[in-house]
C-alpha cells in the first residue's frame, strides 16, 4: 500500500474542510471511504455498513464493527481503527467529544434521513453540542482527477476487460442465449482475476439491442442480429467499461448505416476531446455528427462518464450541466443509435485525458468497415 | 406473475397507511419495491435508482425512466408506469397533486437526507402543500412472514443451495485456495440457475476458520484443517443462506469439541423454535449451552435472522429486542464458537416457522458424528 499516497489524499480532503468550515467529515460512502482509507470491505446492504471514516485537521479513525476489524487494520493506511459496539449514533457521540469536533460535515447523499435525525437529537445534546453540515460531492470531485497509482490500476483493469471482449467476441454463435453469453462473461472475467463484473453485463441481440439498458433475456442469438456488449470488470477496486456491437452475418443497410455513424461520431469526439473543453461541448460533437446523419432523435443518452472506483462517477459528458474537463480524467465515450423494433448500436471506449488530448484504455479491434 | 397476491399485498399495505395516518406511500427500497409490484429491477448504486412506487387508496403507480419503461411495464402487477424525464424530486411534484395526496409517507431508512430537503422544500410549495411523514419499516414488517408462493420460492433456493453446498463440499482438498474455492461455489450456483449470489461466499479455513466474517484469501486448504462454508444463492429473487463446517482429515481434540456443542446448542434451539416464543429466548436456548459448555464468551454474534428477498431481514433473532415469532416466518439458526488463532465452527439452517413446530428447508447430511 503506497503510504504517501493515502497521506496526500487527506491532506487535500484537509484543505478541502478548512474551505467549508467543517472541522471534522464523516464520510460513509464505500468508494469515497476506500480512496481516502484503502479499506477495501463492501457494504452488504445499505444499512450493513462496513465502516466509515472520521478525519480533522490532526486524527484519522476508521469506525467499524467487530467482524471487520481485523481487515480495517491490516488494509487502512494511516488510520486509527475504532471498533464500535452499539451502533454507529453512540459511536460518534462517544468519539466526537476528544476530537474536539464543532461542526461535522456529513455526505449529503448517503447519509439516510433516519440516521441524519437520531444523529442531530444525540449529538445536539452533547455539551458543547455538535452542528451537523450537509457536504455534496468533496470526495467525489477529488476522485474525478485521477493519480499514477489508480491510472495504473484503471489500465489494468481495461486490459483484462479488452481481452475478456476479444474472447467473447470469437465466442458468440447463433444458438446461444443472451443469458449464456452473460455468464461466458462472468466466467472469463473471474478466471482473469477480477473479483467482480464492475456492473451486470448487456448482452442484448436483435431487437433488445435497441433498448439501451436491456438485461440479457433467453432470447437466442440469431443470424442477422446485431449484438451490444456493453461489459465491465472490477479489478483491484478499480472498473473498466466498453462497449461493442458486433453483428452475426451481414446485417440490413440501416443497420451498416447506424453503425458507419455511431463509429464515426465517436471517433470524432475522441480526436478532439482534451482538457479545457466542457464536457458540454464534447458531447456535442458526436451528437451533432448524429443528428446531421438523421438520427438525432435515437441517442437518448449523455455521451459518456468518468470511471474509477465506481463505473459511473464525474464528471458526466452529457448535453447539459458543462464542466471543464481536466488531464488525468478517465471518462468513456460512448454514443449510440437505436431504432426501437430494429436494432441499436452502441461503441464504447475509455479515455484517458494527457496534456495534449486523449489515450485510449481499452483495446479490441472488431470494427466493422463498411 | 400471481395478480391476486400482488393485491392482497397491497390491500393490507392500505390498511397500514390508514393506521398510520398517511394517505400515500412512496417506496424507493428495491426489495420492498419488488414485493408489492413484481418488478424485478436492482439498483445500480444507491445513487442509481431503477424505480420507486406510489401507492394511496386507490392508486398504485410505478415511476421509472425510459431505461426500465419496457421491463417495468412487462413485470409490475398491476401498476400504472409513469416514465419520469427530470429527476425524481419533479416527478413526484408532478404526480403528487393529482393523485390528491397531502400526507406523503416515506421509508426514513431508504430515503437519502438530501433528497428529503429538496422534496420537502418542492412539496411544501404545491397548492396544497404535501407533508413528508417518515415511516419505520411498514412493508418491511410486512415481508417478515411469508405467505405460500414466498415459501415455494425459498424451499426452491434452499434446495438449489443444499446441492451446491453437497457438490462443493465433495470437491474440497488440501492445495485449493479460498479464493478457488469461493468460485466453484458461484460457478455452481450459475449453472444450477441462481442469478445471483445472495451475499459473497465465505469460505474460511485454518485459522480464517475463527474470523466469523472471513473473506476469502489466498490461502491454501491445508490437511487438519477447519473450513466455514457459509454460502447462498439468489433465486427468482428469494435468497437461501447455510453453513457447514468440515474439517480435512481429522481435527484437534478442541476443534472436535466446539463442533459438538454447536451442534447440539443448535439442534436444541431447533427442536425448541416455534410461533409464540420470544426471539431472545431462542437465542437463549444455544447461547445457555454454549455457556455452560464453557465456551459463553466465543460466540459474538445472535442465533439468526429472518431470509427472504433480503438474505438479511426481520425478525433478528439475538439477545437482545425480542419480537414474538410468528407462523409463516423463515429464519436462520447459527451458532458458531470461535476460538482465534485455533479456529471457528459454524451451523446454520434455515427453518421454516409451521404451527406446530419449525421445518428445516436446508438439506444437507455432512455432519460428524463424534
Amino acid at each position: 500500500m503506497d503510504v504517501p499516497l493515502f497521506k496526500e489524499r487527506i491532506s487535500r480532503l484537509r484543505e478541502r474542510l478548512r474551505e467549508k468550515g467543517v472541522d471534522c467529515i464523516w464520510i460513509v460512502q464505500p468508494e469515497n471511504r476506500r480512496y481516502l482509507s484503502g479499506f477495501r470491505a463492501t457494504d452488504l446492504q445499505l444499512t450493513e455498513s462496513s465502516g466509515s471514516l472520521l478525519i480533522n485537521e490532526h486524527d484519522s479513525l476508521l469506525l467499524t464493527d467487530s467482524r471487520y476489524t481485523e481487515e480495517a487494520s491490516r488494509e487502512a493506511v494511516g488510520f486509527a481503527v475504532k471498533t464500535i459496539q452499539n451502533g454507529i449514533v453512540k459511536g460518534l457521540a462517544g468519539l466526537l467529544p476528544d476530537l474536539g469536533t464543532r461542526r461535522l460535515g456529513f455526505e449529503k447523499d448517503y447519509v439516510t434521513w433516519g440516521i441524519h435525525q437520531e444523529l442531530e437529537k444525540t449529538l445536539g445534546e452533547l455539551s458543547p453540542p455538535v452542528e451537523l453540515v450537509p457536504l455534496d460531492g468533496i470526495v467525489e470531485e477529488m476522485r474525478e482527477v485521477k493519480d499514477a497509482d489508480e491510472i495504473a490500476a484503471l489500465q489494468a483493469s481495461a486490459d483484462l476487460l479488452s481481452a475478456v471482449m476479444g474472447e467473447i467476441i470469437d465466442f458468440l454463435e447463433p444458438g446461444l442465449t443472451e443469458r449464456a453469453v452473460a455468464w461466458k462473461v462472468e466466467e472469463l472475467a473471474r478466471e482473469g482475476g477480477a473479483e467482480d463484473l464492475a456492473f451486470p453485463s448487456i448482452v442484448a441481440s436483435g431487437p433488445n439491442s435497441a433498448l439501451p439498458h436491456a438485461v440479457p433475456t433467453d432470447r437466442r442469438l440469431e443470424q442477422g442480429d446485431a449484438v451490444v456488449l456493453d461489459l465491465g470488470v472490477k479489478l483491484n477496486g478499480y472498473c473498466s467499461d466498453m462497449t461493442r456491437t458486433v453483428f452475426l452475418g451481414t446485417p440490413s443497410p440501416v443497420l451498416k448505416k447506424i453503425y458507419r455513424t455511431v463509429r464515426e461520431a465517436q471517433a470524432a469526439a475522441i480526436r478532439e476531446i482534451r482538457p479545457g473543453l466542457e464536457t458540454t461541448f464534447v458531447d456535442g460533437i458526436a451528437r451533432n455528427f448524429i443528428k446531421k446523419a438523421g438520427f438525432g432523435d435515437h441517442f437518448g443518452h449523455g455521451l459518456g462518464h468518468g470511471v474509477g472506483l465506481a463505473t459511473h462517477e464525474g464528471p458526466r459528458l452529457g448535453p447539459r450541466k458543462p464542466a471543464v474537463l481536466k488531464e488525468g480524467m478517465v471518462v468513456t465515450v460512448e454514443p449510440g443509435i437505436y431504432l426501437p423494433g430494429e436494432g441499436g448500436v452502441r461503441l464504447e471506449e475509455m479515455v484517458l485525458l494527457t496534456a495534449g488530448g486523449a489515450r485510449i484504455l481499452t483495446r479490441d479491434s472488431h470494427f466493422y468497415d463498411w
